[in-house]
């Protein structure tokens, strides 16, 4: 990972092949001290889990995706959890074929190059337990 | 919906199981006495209404969707018509099979939780009805 | 195309019926000597060229697509390739029965209108060519 650009709080971060971008943005955000911000950012991505929430059980179900993928959106933020570093992002893929497919981000392997523009914002922002819905939700 | 954080004219809101994302945003930004801003968001939705601009006929066609839907990105702004607040934003939804559809938001019902990320901009935006398109264009 | 409105580095651009996207977003950095940028957009797009990379051969596969196509997602950067404005995006896309595609713009003509939301940033970004993957990376 490398920051192209930092414009006071705003930041272009470049991830590169093989880069796990959860792991990237995590370490970035901990040596950057953020407690709170948001992420935009397209590229492409190889080995990919996403999760839907089944709101029945109250659990992600999860499928990994492979193959030659387009990062169409991947939006998301920066808080705390249990006072350490938690990112929650969705993302939008195309496949080779146009069509795309997307969900929660569990984790996701840069192939190419990954381009993100980061907000760090003033503050903090934390998650909890939600116990009805077994989700750790902003507070 | 509870503003969670706010860095100067930027702010992360939390919208709640059960809220219409567009009640809540347009109450946020007549509140806050937003004349323009820029929005961008993820969590998951039940009922959304999506529409579908039909160049011939010059309206929308609309479909209802339901079940568990993951909110892959919702992009829009705040501006005015007629004086009063009003919202456009794009939403692209993925399905419990990660299978994704996406349109123009007529409305969107938050199931588990919805982050935006909101951004007021100084000075005012006014929408237009453009008779050629029969839409209300930024003006 | 139009500008909306300015709030310091921060603009709302209206692109017109017609317009190719990549050619206003270029003409606009290059009037406002803009070396490093950030947007995301919505609005409705006609013709509009999907590229999809191919990483055994290193090459773009592209496909035209034509209709009523919603654009849920329009996310990109600006930066300098060889000292001139090069612009990087990738979008998703529905179609009138909300079924989507996407890939890495390189064309897109916009049907009835496209609202982007545009950060100047200070600094420069510049592009240069990564041979072991044939494509322009940020450096």
């Amino acid at each position: 990972m490398k920051i192209i650009l930092q414009d006071n709080r705003r930041f272009i971060l470049r991830l590169n092949r093989g880069e796990e971008v959860f792991t990237e943005i995590k370490n970035f955000a901990e040596k950057a001290s953020i407690t709170a911000g948001y992420f935009s950012g397209i590229g492409a991505c190889g080995e990919t889990e996403l999760g839907s929430f089944n709101f029945q059980t109250k659990k992600y179900e999860n499928q990994i995706f492979t193959g030659d993928l387009e990062i169409l959106s991947l939006t998301g933020n920066v808080s705390l959890l249990n006072g350490q570093v938690a990112l929650h992002a969705h993302t939008c893929l195309a496949k080779p074929d146009f069509s795309t497919i997307g969900g929660h981000v569990q984790r996701m392997v840069v192939s190419v190059t990954c381009e993100i523009f980061f907000i760090k914002l003033e503050g903090k922002m934390e998650r909890k337990l939600d116990p009805e819905m077994n989700i750790n939700l902003l507070d």
